[in-house]
């Protein structure tokens, strides 16, 4: 039931009074292209999608959005895996991607100032030419928003040196539902000034207010990396050698873990090769940075000694940075190339680290049981494990009516071991119905009435996350 | 005007039959104990303190004050500054020192289980023992409690390499106003399963709920610390050398600022000798930490030369863990030797950390114009500078009436180079005033109206923030 109003010709008149008529798109190409993101196969199309040019325009389509119980959902690159830019009633899409500018790199405090429709590895790239360094890095840098990173506080593989998003915000502009237009914070590195609001901005998927401008921290980059890249029989093994790395002591800039079959994928799309050797059932792809090499060396020898004492078969180092950027590329390929060559749900299951090996086998054990096809990957030193299910030649029945008890056992589980159901995609549209599981409804209420605090006619992002 | 229902004999046998009547006080011993904290010198007198011994008791006793109308102000070990704690309104003062179980250290997963009223110096020696490290050091650490941590995020003076408590907090369990209990979060190290409430229960100083169990991150604990203490004739060159250690890559694990008067101060208290040469205008203690010593003994050079470059008169290496010890102690000794000196205010200014010459240089410049004195120091690594006003001889009037415009000036300043006016020790009663220096009405609305969302009636620590 859709409870907002219906975009008439008088809106279309009014949005281009406020950006401009070659701010707002209403073809049918447009509605194709935004109808969707990178979310299995959905597509809800929007009424008309607005790309304004800074905040004022942003204030005065909210305001009227919200005068006239029109929903609005803001977008970034459309990147998300959750479908949290998917506009399920219609109405505005806000595309953000005349957000462009990067406003300010302070040398001094090293912080910068961003729009959030800046792409994630541009404004790295640019950070980085003056030797500073903003680490939060999803696999899909290269096309992601900074505005979008901000919705789901998304990670990446140096998560787990370095923490997510969230770790990076100093301060948000933001515009509420009714327009006003205000900031949440100061641009310091400790704040205790009232109730942290660009804490709560940062994965809160658009539904509380849309972001206008980021200031963000950075820190010095470092100056070399090492990687290796480890084979296990053993999943399980391999999983448990995770914790091993830390529990000696080590600190890498990432640990990844991957099933055979996400690397095959990925070098097939590619079409780069990749050779599996018989009996290998586990990678780890494992990161060392610094500024010092012999302190590098020295930590990757600790790292080596670990996978040794946990049954790694063969441990690869990278020769060159070619061959470096060889591992990522198949690496950070794994979700697209799935999406490639098959139907598929990507569950974003997170636990205590300790935990993964128990994950891992549960998920195989209930994936087995219900007679699905799994490809594993994901950040494992932070027990973050990307679960990418695929439909291969299951019935659309199935897929469509039976997958989601697989699904809630594989959230229940996660629960057990003292996590949850999403560690850097969000909730969005696809995983809202396995809320309960982790949370009371009182807690989903709360959340409500904190949403309402923020946009009381509940126009913005409305169908997602509660 | 006070709103509240006051308490009667009936509801003090209410509060007996739940938590046993050697739980509840009405003596004045206690109401005086529990009617000051360590902000100023302000009282207000709560009319029964309670101390319950578990989850079920807080939730029974919540329930019942939001029913009957009942204010309850939470209350960790009272060390705060900003009088969080104070009973404004009187009603239920909820003492949570019995609430001092550390329940798990969990090696495996780098993480801990602990109640609210563990100290927090307990607990930090307790994970050492297993090697690791909880780094939130308050000077208050050898009194104060986890649970007053949470409230105001607080840092000291290792936030500069590792964070305020803010990054440490994976999970709380809370009891909301209507005795509803629920846990914040997962134990995960990324979390992006609807609105972070984990990190806005941070810093909401017993405003939203009250805590009553905490799951905490822990990192490998460094082995060894090295510490310098340089001395400048110009506080702002001090000032300045602190950026400029940053600025060379260094990453020290403490960076604090240093009036002379702040070392007189704490010698004197503790009696214990500190010779402040001819002419010295500002000190910075500066600590390394690490593993390896070649490397931190490397890292102080490095910081050594940017200190001699900014004219230190002397840097003073400390030769042993007792000579660290007394430097330390000096240090955290300064806010209760200006307490124990003389009526103070203390102000708890942060500014980006480049901008804090300017703000050293402004604060200097109020307080002549002004007429009083200042002693200043703090976390300079951080921009967060506590700016202790002494009253010395000067008048009621004027320190009641006048000073406030003094303060504000400071705040503006504060807002000015990108900054605000509470770092770590909260608003609280103190600094509610100050609050539309930093943020417009429509913000703290948006707060009141979060704080509805928790605690609908307004009976938790209401007086406070805004």
């Amino acid at each position: 039931m859709n409870r907002f109003k219906k975009i008439e010709e008088k809106d279309i008149l009014f949005f281009g009074s406020i950006c401009g008529t070659d701010s707002i798109f209403t073809d049918d190409e447009n509605f194709a292209k935004y109808s969707k993101d990178y979310t299995e196969d959905l597509r809800f199309v929007p009424e008309i999608i607005i790309k304004p040019k800074n905040t004022n325009e942003v204030s005065e389509i909210l305001k009227y959005c919200n005068e006239n119980n029109i929903c609005v959902t803001p977008r970034g690159a459309g990147t998300g895996l959750s479908g949290g830019a998917l506009p399920v009633f219609g109405g505005v899409v806000l595309a953000m991607e005349k957000f462009n500018r990067i406003i300010q790199i302070d040398e001094r405090n090293f912080q910068a100032i961003v729009e959030p429709g800046v792409i994630n590895e541009v404004f790295q790239n640019a950070v980085k030419e003056k030797g500073l360094f903003y680490p939060p890095d999803p696999a899909s840098k290269g096309s992601c928003f900074l505005g979008g990173n901000m919705a789901h506080s998304s990670g990446g593989p140096r998560a787990v040196k370095y923490g997510t998003t969230r770790d990076y915000v100093l301060n948000l502009e933001i515009v509420l539902a009714d327009g006003s237009i205000l900031n949440t914070g100061a641009n310091t590195l400790k704040y205790s000034t009232g109730y942290n609001l660009t804490h709560l901005m940062v994965g809160s998927e658009g539904t509380l207010a849309v972001i206008t401008k980021i200031y963000l921290k950075l820190i010095p980059h470092p100056q070399q990396t090492l990687l290796m890249l480890a084979s296990f029989e053993s999943p399980e093994k391999a999983c448990e050698a995770v914790n091993g790395i830390f529990k000696a002591g080590c600190n890498p800039s990432a640990c990844e873990f991957v099933e055979p079959d996400g690397f095959r994928l990925s070098s097939t799309m590619l079409n780069i090769p990749f050779e599996i050797k018989d009996k290998i059932g586990a990678y780890l792809l494992i990161e060392v940075d610094g500024n010092k090499e012999e302190i590098m060396m020295s930590e990757c020898e600790a790292i080596n000694e670990v996978l040794d004492s946990f049954g790694a078969v063969d441990v690869l180092f990278a020769q060159s940075s070619d061959e470096k950027e060889y591992f990522w590329k198949l690496r950070r390929s794994i979700g697209e190339a799935t999406k490639h060559n098959n139907t598929y749900k990507e569950e974003d299951t997170v636990v205590p680290r300790a935990e993964l090996p128990e994950l891992f086998s549960g998920v195989k054990e209930i994936s087995t049981r219900y007679g699905f096809r799994t490809v594993c990957y994901g950040h494992a030193g932070d027990g973050n494990l990307h679960v990418n299910i695929l439909k291969d030649d299951l019935s659309d029945d199935f897929w469509n009516n039976e997958l989601d008890a697989a699904i809630i056992e594989i959230f229940e589980l996660c629960k057990k071991l003292g996590g949850t159901i999403s560690g850097e995609h969000g909730i969005g549209y696809v995983q809202k119905k396995f809320m309960p599981i982790v949370m009371p409804e009182i807690q989903l209420e709360l959340m409500r009435n904190i949403k309402k605090a923020f946009d009381p006619k509940g126009i913005l992002n409305p169908g997602k996350i509660f």
